[in-house]
């Protein structure tokens, strides 16, 4: 069966998360019915996606990857607008396709995932993007957030920035890029790894945003991830702001 | 009774439009059911709120302005927040509040409109921005979109680009900006006049969408203009891209 890698863009507001759970709704099971509805195999077998990457409950992604194996062998050109017809006015869209080997995986054969975390730095709550963004109303300090930020980038065991329900093998993990940038009232922090642990973009962000309001020291953040003590994370970000913005493979891939 | 300024940002997806409508929700409406929920004179006469642009059905704002007298003198750090409370869930924000002059007239004292329209150029429908932008899926050429933009900068007679609904007085005005610019997939035009007519914007926009698509040449879209002639028009481009984003007003306003 010939092998497709979909990028996808959705809003997570709608869905218990990326994972296809049994009662609630999930971006996989939205795909995964949308393909279905024009791709079954002759034994009745359904499409199975897999994604790149697990995002949380309200998460949104600009560049999700998935792949899926189908029964027929699709233009990808065409394939594109016949999965979106089918999702219909929900909130999942389908950007790009394209055929891909067996050997893709669009877990196991990513080499580094990028999120992006949009928070708007003002009193006024968001009219035009609730849900979108994380409004924090007291004055942030970009300059030693980015301080802060830059001590968290390397290998360090993440233990304080981890979800308690990760399923992660290990703590440890690198993250090779955190950094941050305003735009006015609107500040954009951006984060690259190869894999993160669950929450770890959101858990980062809460004590980011402490920093920035200068109730932490970009000291006490350091501090914090020494720890490796869940206790001495600050309050994990909303999902709001958090996006999956791409996801790398090999060349060739 | 002291008068206050403030700049409003809305999602018009709800909303009849800006104006006040017997039966239907508008946004001057909901910003008056909550200036009189926190400020009602001694006489009873609940506030009248008085704004720069009447924008239509589902066009949105980050820079509206208007104008309200309030029975009482509020400190305007503190006005913010409590219209805020008040506006609770629905997409309509104060973002900033000003104490003005008696003399000060959000609609007549306006010396420039600015507004913005967005169009994603794409073939997959809007997940993340569904009624933000206008989702374009044939490819637009931005070159000769920005040329025919150019030839609409100036004083015209501007029947062809106007609602038959227009109660203008006269269909001649001056658009002094008419930009085009392309980052991605995301093209932006930004608009800025004195005032404009009733669908101006969307009536060009949607004229300028058959250019970039190479369905027009930019000379029919200036003898579109110069027929004078509602029937020259293209079709109006939706209201979903749409922002009111600046209302200037002279030195010292």
């Amino acid at each position: 069966m010939p092998r497709y890698r979909f990028t996808i863009e959705y809003h997570g507001g709608p869905f218990s998360g990326w994972q296809r759970q049994d009662d609630r709704p999930s971006v996989q099971a939205t795909l995964e019915s949308a393909l279905a509805a024009l791709d079954t195999a002759p034994d009745g077998a359904a499409p199975v996606v897999q994604g790149a990457g697990r995002t949380d409950a309200g998460v949104h992604a600009t560049g999700q990857v998935a792949h899926a194996d189908l029964a027929r062998d699709w233009d990808p050109f065409r394939l594109l607008p016949a999965v979106n017809h089918h999702l219909g006015r929900q909130p999942v869209a389908v950007v790009g396709v394209l055929p891909v080997s067996d050997a893709f995986h669009a877990r196991f054969s990513a080499t580094a995932r990028h999120y992006e975390y949009v928070i708007v730095n003002r009193r006024a709550p968001l009219a035009l993007e609730a849900g979108l963004a994380w409004r924090v109303a007291r004055a942030l300090d970009v300059e030693v957030m980015a301080e802060a930020a830059a001590m968290m980038v390397g290998q360090h065991d993440f233990t304080t920035f981890r979800a308690s329900q990760c399923q992660a093998a290990s703590p440890v993990k690198t993250l090779d890029r955190f950094e941050i940038s305003r735009l006015g009232e609107r500040i954009v922090a951006r984060l690259s790894a190869r894999s993160f642990l669950h929450s770890q973009v959101r858990s980062l962000m809460g004590s980011l945003e402490k920093v920035g309001a200068r109730s932490w020291r970009p000291a006490d953040m350091a501090r914090a991830l020494a720890a490796r003590d869940r206790a001495s994370c600050g309050p994990v970000a909303p999902p709001d702001g958090l996006y999956l913005t791409r996801v790398d493979y090999p060349d060739g891939d």
